[in-house]
C-alpha cells in the first residue's frame, strides 16, 4: 500500500538522472509504503533506469517535463520561461496534492522563487527560510539552523519570523520541550553586533512565543546550547559552506597522514573499522537535504553536488517530514502565532 | 644585543598572567634578539615569574599598570577610564617607539577602540580591520581573510579598503605576486548577493591596484584560490567561529573514537606518531594571532583562551611583522595607492 509519494526534480543538480535515478531505487527499497515520481526528461531518466535495472518498477514512475532549470539561471527568469522544468512540475505535483513533498537539487534561488510563487508562504509568514541541522557534541542532538540563504539582507521582523518557525520545527520533529533559541551574534556581550541583530534581539526577548536564550557565536552552534539559531540568510549560508570547507579540508590532511607512508597505511588497515565509523560519523552526505521552511507545502533542498548516498539521504528527509506531516503542522502553529499577534497588534 | 622589543598585556585574557608569563619565558628562549615588556599588575606578574625561575631574567622586563580591562567592558569606557590599564599602556609604548609591537589576548572591542585612539589609522584607512591567515590544502600557503569582527556594517568603501590592505600584506609577507582578491559572497553566480556585495565587486572590479578574482563562497576559503578574502566583520567572525567550531567537534568525534574501547586504544597507540602529527597540523592555536591591520604601528590580538602554547605563537606572529616591519610597508604602500586614488578624485 501506497502511504507516501514524493515528486522528485530529476534533473536537478550537476548530475541530474545520473545521481537522482540511483538514489531513488536505493530510497524505494527500504520503504515499501512509498512511491517516487521522477520529474523530467523521459528519454534520460529511462535510460538510467534500464542500466539500473528498474525500469518496470511500479512503484517508480516518469513525469515527462520538456524543460530544465539551469543551475545558474536567475530566479526570475526561471519562473517566467520555465513552467514545464522538472522543477516547477515537482512543485505544481505538491501544491496540487499529488505529492507529499518534493525534493530538488537544483538551483537554490530558483527552487525559492518558484516554490513561493505556486505553494505560497504560510498566513503571517513573509518570506520562506532555509534550515538545516547542524550536528552536536550529543550525535543524538542538532540545533536548527536558519535562515541559510533564502533570504539576504532579512529584517528584524523576518529573523523574528525565522525563530517562531525554528521553534516550532524544533518541538514538533525532535520533541524538543520549549526549545531554546539563540541569536547569532559576534560576541556574547551586549556591546557587539549590527543595528539589525540589536533590534531582533529586542523582539526575541519581549515575545512569549520563544524561549529566547541570547547571543550566540559561531562556534556555539556545534556545542547545542541551544535548540535553534537564528541568522541571515547571508551569514547563514556563509557559516554554513565554511563548515563544510573546514571538514573537507580536516579530511584531506587526516586520509593524506594515513597514506603517506607504509606506516601509515599499516595503521589505517589495522584501525580501518574504526575510521571507517568515524568517516561515516562525519560524512556530510550523511545529513544532506535542507528544507524549505515557510511554505504550505514541503519542498527539501539537496546539495548540488550530492552522490547517490547523498541524494537518497535528501529524500529520506522529505519523507520523515512527510510522516509526520511537519509542514501542515508548522503551518497551523505558526499562523496561530504570528497572526495572533498581528491581529493583537 | 636587542633587535626587537614587544610589549605584552600581560593581564589581558581569560587567565592573565598564568598563561602570558610562561608563554613569554618559552618565546624569548627562542629569540635571543628579543626583549619582551609583561605591562600588567607587578605583583601579580612577579609571582607568577617566581614559580617559572625566571624574575631575573633581563630580557623580561614588567611594566607595572594599576588597571585591567575586563572581557567585558564597554570598549567606550575602558578608553576613557582605563588609561592606567595594562592593554593602554602597552599600546602607548608601541606609539612611543618603545617596542615593535604589542600582544593582547583582552577584549577585542577595547582594544580596537584603544589601538585606533592611540596609533591612529594609516592614512587613507577609514577603519582597520582584522585579519587572520586560513589554513588551505597546501600547508605552506595561507588566505588571508578580512575582517573578521572588527566592524560591523561595514561599507563597500570600507571593503575596498580591506581589500588593498590585504593585497599589500599577502604581497609583502608571503611574496605573492598580484595576489588575487575574493570577494566573500552567498553564490559564485551573479544573482545572488546583498547590496553592500554588488557595489564592492564594482569598486573591486574596476581598482588597477586590485588583481579582483570575482565571488567566492564559505567553502573556497580553503581550497586557496585565492589570496585574499573579503567580508564585513559580522559575516568574517561568525565564519571564523563555525570554522573552530567545528574543528572542536571533529576533533571530539575523532578522540573518542580511539578511546572508546580496548581496540581502538590499540590502534591509537600503535598510531599514535601520525595521531600526534596530525593532530598539531590541525591544532588551532598553532595559528593563534590576529592581526589588527590599518593602523600606524603593529598590534596583534591572540585569542582570549589562549593556552601558554597558543599564546607564545601569538607573540611569534607580532616578532615576524617586526622583523618584515609589516605595518610600516603597509602603511606606506596602502596610504600611496589609497591617497592616490583620493587625489585623484
Amino acid at each position: 500500500m501506497i502511504d507516501f509519494v514524493i515528486a522528485i526534480d530529476a534533473m536537478g543538480g550537476d548530475y541530474g538522472p545520473v545521481v537522482t535515478v540511483p538514489a531513488c531505487l536505493d530510497v524505494i527499497k527500504r520503504h515499501k509504503n512509498l512511491r517516487l515520481v521522477l520529474v523530467g526528461d523521459e528519454y534520460l531518466i529511462r535510460s538510467q533506469m534500464q542500466i539500473y535495472h528498474c525500469a518496470g518498477n511500479e512503484r517508480l514512475i516518469v513525469q515527462h517535463a520538456s524543460q530544465r532549470v539551469d543551475m545558474d539561471e536567475q530566479p526570475a527568469k526561471a519562473l517566467r520561461a520555465k513552467r514545464d522544468s522538472s522543477m516547477r512540475i515537482a512543485i505544481n505535483m505538491v501544491k496540487e496534492g499529488r505529492a507529499n513533498a518534493c525534493v530538488s537539487a537544483g538551483n537554490t534561488g530558483a527552487l525559492m522563487a518558484i516554490a513561493r510563487f505556486v505553494l505560497r508562504t504560510l498566513p503571517g509568514v513573509d518570506r520562506p527560510a532555509i534550515v538545516f541541522p547542524m550536528p552536536t557534541y550529543d550525535e543524538n542532538k542538532f540545533v536548527h539552523v536558519l535562515d541559510l540563504g533564502a533570504n539576504v539582507d532579512s529584517t528584524a521582523e523576518n529573523l523574528y519570523q525565522f525563530a517562531i518557525m525554528g521553534t516550532v520545527l524544533s518541538a514538533g520533529v525532535d520533541n524538543v520541550k520549549s526549545p531554546k533559541v539563540g541569536l547569532l551574534n559576534i560576541g556574547a556581550e551586549d556591546i557587539k553586533g549590527n543595528e539589525q541583530v540589536k533590534r531582533t534581539a529586542q523582539l526575541l526577548s519581549e515575545s512569549k512565543h520563544i524561549n529566547y536564550y541570547g547571543y550566540v557565536e559561531g562556534d556555539d552552534i556545534f556545542t547545542g546550547i541551544v535548540d535553534v539559531v537564528v541568522c541571515d540568510g547571508f551569514v547563514g549560508n556563509v557559516a554554513l559552506k565554511c563548515m563544510e570547507g573546514i571538514s573537507k579540508l580536516i579530511g584531506f590532511y587526516t586520509k593524506r597522514a594515513f597514506t603517506k607512508n607504509f606506516y601509515g597505511l599499516l595503521v589505517s588497515l589495522i584501525g580501518a573499522p574504526i575510521l571507517k565509523k568515524l568517516k561515516k560519523q562525519l560524512d556530510p552526505g550523511r545529513s544532506n537535504g535542507a528544507s524549505l521552511l515557510g511554505l504550505q507545502g514541503t519542498v527539501i533542498k539537496s546539495h548540488g553536488n550530492a552522490d547517490r548516498k547523498s541524494y537518497a539521504n535528501a529524500i529520506e528527509v522529505a519523507i520523515l517530514q512527510a510522516e509526520k506531516n511537519v509542514s501542515q503542522r508548522i503551518g497551523e502553529e505558526v499562523a496561530k502565532i504570528l497572526q495572533g499577534e498581528k491581529y493583537s497588534g
